[in-house]
């Protein structure tokens, strides 16, 4: 006989972090009873046994109770968190889904299970495709296509271009290297620790890469590995590192920005101001800011590429995989720390 | 007869201003004999009378002995200036051009008199037009092409955009104003006395001005003027302008960066820096550095579009004229100190 109610142990928001990272003192683990029988579920709903959750950046500037720059709304006070995720039908009140259906949602609870209206769901997963379903929150997903959007459509990458990518062994930027590497573009990452130096130059194919904790003077740094300037940089740190790419960019040089993490755990009036933007005159730099919600007409493109080079061996992903839900404030305070490598992905509960 | 040797006062760069504005302490006037014998001009040269100057920002950026993000070289110690000018051809050594002509030059040197290679003059002006010669350094000139590549190509103006331009009083604030105008904007401009406040209205037709000398909190200044966001900034000051107009762009907001003349008197690390670049993310702002030597390409279109607005009347212009050749450093000066009107010019010899 099917379970009708369960203990659901869910994330929820205890307080803001204004600066730093938060801990278990903002997020809190707490354990609420789940109806699954039919009746008790509203029409065109669903309940969802979560199997994996994204574990982003972003989610870290919803966390902080201000206007961030990133403009996602915050979480409210007591409030589950939610996220990217990938979970499995176990009840459905909507014919378009059936129990066993495999779906996507870009705002799951950060839960065990859940109940929401079908309408969320951004669509269904062929489990016979032969992906593994991090995949989907990986090279599939968010962070494959802002690495797709930063370097094929903004970056305008062509052979020959000096790709600069910061933030490289993680989500965006491992998938970022390989794309520019597949376009012929020579590619150098920057990253937290030699471990992460190493994984992207062995397994991601980056020409070269350093650790920038180990830099003492970035402006060395760039002149090292870029003699001949830097024609593409896909920005994903900000600050120090902006400022020390400006100094060495060519001529109509492009920095799609896709994020700042370095500024995410500080108040903005705190940040450390960039001041060499004039070079942005002088070398006619474009910068962009990009959302990938705002490319979802090119997400059928991405994905027809994306699983080609999956499926033909040409991008290779690594996904750091957290076990259980109680691993969320730990996992997402891995993300400022430089102990992740790759994707960062919760198993929920493990799929069957 | 004809005179065979005139003596031509010409300013040469005496030593480098690191920072602050250049003053008479680098700035050197000096008196040269120069022959104007046809046997003395070498093949393919012209020896021509300077009618008009141009005195422009970017001159600075060339003073500074130092890479300063504008990226002109430095002129040389104990050389003479060069400057965009209008002059008229005393002696021709190239068929093309005949004693008479009214020429145009990108690097005239800042003298009365000059022999220079014909290959370097930029066209010839037709004096039957019946435009007045300085408006071929202002609204026809860089100013006036860097206002348009700003407003009709990178700014991509259109009726109802919230455009925001500071310098606004200056050469090319003039007419970027006035561009963005007529393409259906509501229009804002920035600048640095009442007395410009009052002219960028009621002459150029900007909805609305504030002197910045006066407002303490850009942010709520910008709250006021902008209920609505900032579609388009248009460049021309950078630093606490380009911060607090970062906090008020709507998404998709476009930056066309002509110029950051707050910067140029700075060495770039004594620069007090933008700290609230993550905006450009969360706003998806296009934030693109040019020079109009770019889009040379585009010039002629550009002619067309504005000799038509000139003769229509529809866009008005403001020269403010320095008298003779000995006015250049104060000219310069007047770039940074709110003091001039419109575009700064120096008449060197009246036009006949
Ligand atoms: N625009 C969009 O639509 C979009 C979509 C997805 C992601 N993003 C952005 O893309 C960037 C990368 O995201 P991701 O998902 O790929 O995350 P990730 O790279 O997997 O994880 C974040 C990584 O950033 C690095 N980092 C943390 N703090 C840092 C600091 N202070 N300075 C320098 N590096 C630091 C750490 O790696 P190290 O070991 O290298 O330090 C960390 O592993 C983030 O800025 C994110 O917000 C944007
Ligand atoms: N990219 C290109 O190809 C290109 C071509 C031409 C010009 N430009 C740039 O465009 C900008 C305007 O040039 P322009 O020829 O039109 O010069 P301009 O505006 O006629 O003269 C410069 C004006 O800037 C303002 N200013 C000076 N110091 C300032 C400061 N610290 N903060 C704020 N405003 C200040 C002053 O007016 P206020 O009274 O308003 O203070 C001054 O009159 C400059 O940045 C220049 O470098 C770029």
């Amino acid at each position: 006989m099917a379970v009708n109610v369960v203990e659901s142990k869910e994330w929820y928001l205890a307080g803001y972090a204004a600066d730093g990272v938060p801990t278990t003192d903002h997020l809190t683990l707490r354990s609420v009873p789940l109806s699954l029988s039919l009746d008790s579920i509203p029409d065109a709903h669903v309940a969802v046994q979560l199997l994996f959750i994204s574990v982003d950046p972003y989610l870290r500037t919803r966390m902080s109770g201000q206007e961030d720059g990133l403009y996602f709304p915050q979480f409210s006070l007591n409030q589950v968190i939610t996220a990217f995720g990938v979970g499995r039908v176990m009840r459905s009140k909507d014919e378009k889904y059936s129990e066993g259906d495999i779906v996507l949602n870009a705002f799951f609870p950060v839960a065990e299970y859940c109940v929401v209206p079908s309408s969320v769901l951004i669509r269904k997963i062929d489990p016979e495709a032969g992906i593994p379903l991090p995949e989907y929150l990986s090279c599939l997903g968010v962070p494959g296509f802002a690495a797709w959007v930063g370097i094929e459509v903004l970056g305008e990458a062509k052979p020959g271009s000096n790709a600069f990518i910061s933030a490289a062994a993680g989500g965006v930027g491992m998938v970022a290297g390989q794309l520019a590497k597949l376009k012929g573009c020579r590619v150098i990452g920057s990253t937290g620790s030699d471990a992460k130096v190493r994984l992207i130059k062995e397994e991601f194919g980056y020409d070269d890469a350093f650790n920038y904790n180990k830099e003492v003077d970035f402006d060395a740094t760039l002149s090292k590995y870029f003699p001949n300037g830097i024609d593409i940089y896909l920005e994903n740190v900000g600050s120090k590192m902006l400022e020390a790419v400006l100094n060495h960019v060519n001529p109509h040089a492009r920095i799609p920005v896709c994020g700042m993490i370095s500024q995410y755990n500080q108040i903005w009036t705190e940040r450390e101001g960039v001041r060499n933007l004039l070079n942005i005159v002088g070398k006619e730099v474009r910068m962009e800011g990009f959302l990938v919600g705002s490319y979802l007409d090119r997400f059928a493109d991405f994905t027809v590429e994306m699983e080609g080079y999956l499926k033909q061996g040409k991008i290779s992903s690594k996904i750091k995989i957290y076990e259980g839900i109680q691993s969320f404030a730990e996992s997402l305070g891995s993300l400022f720390s430089s102990s992740n490598f790759g994707k960062v992905v919760i198993e929920v509960n493990k799929p069957r």
